[in-house]
């Protein structure tokens, strides 16, 4: 690793209130990731606990997942596999349902993206109620993927999905928390 | 630049006969992405260009664009922007129409995102007519961002996207080309 000064990740979060409806303040990372300091450090931070661990791949899910997930794989050297929304695929997918507050959505995988036995981290911008990442370890156990943990930028621990996802024995690493929704 | 084997890129790109519909060959970037070596290659590939050129973003195109546009920016050190389809991006944005087949479709970016007078890379996985590239151009240059060139992985040069975007002055990059549809 390159040293790093000690950026506050955090303050380069910007908060947009009533997004995306009334009551919700919305956490937005594009003002981290234009940061070229800020987002250079995020991804450093985000890859340091799986350096030398024989991670063969790291899934970032759709969309915002992508950006970091890309670079981190990048910077580890190792393949990246997208976890994307129903239909979005072009081969053979193993698909998850998840619940969302109404009704239910789809997340889908390339069958053929992981091989049993493969170390692999996830990764996303954010975690809030793990619905989305729940469903997506799911899969990745599905094929025989050996999830080593699942990494997030930002945690709302009010909202549980850390939790949930320790609870099921994922280890889960995050850069930055806000209280609240 | 570190020295890389010379792996051949186009043989990691696998494409789907009759997808999304019959007659077209889909040329699916998840089997490059997916090896370490090639996804390490592209990035190097695409990214090699910039080095020392004072650029200031990588600019993405969602979704796929995400993936190498954020390890782009990590790699050269810089800010990444991305650009969305309609209705995604939480910030006040400024936004431009297209063509599709049938129909129009509509791409915003954060109307903060670029400085007036900084230099940019735009980035997608693939271009063929060029229709979403050149309304990313033009984003890019109604809020005073100077677009040093734009780079793609793939190149369907019969369908004519990447001479659109250079009979408007654009510098296109390509890696891989593939003849047809």
């Amino acid at each position: 690793m390159q040293s790093s000064e000690n950026i506050d990740l955090k303050s380069l979060v910007r908060s947009i209130p009533d997004y995306p409806k009334r009551g919700i303040i919305f956490r937005d990372i594009t003002s981290l990731i234009a940061h070229a300091e800020g987002f250079r450090q995020s991804i450093r931070d985000l890859a340091a606990p799986y350096e030398g661990k024989d991670i063969r791949k790291i899934v970032g899910i759709e969309a915002r997942g992508f950006i970091f997930g890309g670079a981190m794989a990048d910077f580890l050297g190792v393949g990246f596999v997208p976890i994307r929304k129903q239909g979005k695929l072009p081969g053979d997918v193993v698909s998850q349902d998840y619940s969302l507050e109404y009704g239910t959505d789809r997340i889908e995988m390339h069958a053929d993206a992981i091989e049993a036995g493969e170390k692999v981290v996830l990764v996303d911008d954010l975690i809030a109620t793990g619905g989305t990442a729940a469903a997506a370890i799911e899969l990745l156990q599905d094929v025989g993927g050996i999830v080593e943990a699942a990494a997030f930028v930002i945690d709302l621990p009010d909202l549980g999905g850390a939790q949930l996802l320790r609870d099921r024995g994922v280890n889960v690493h995050t850069l930055i928390d806000f209280e609240g929704h």
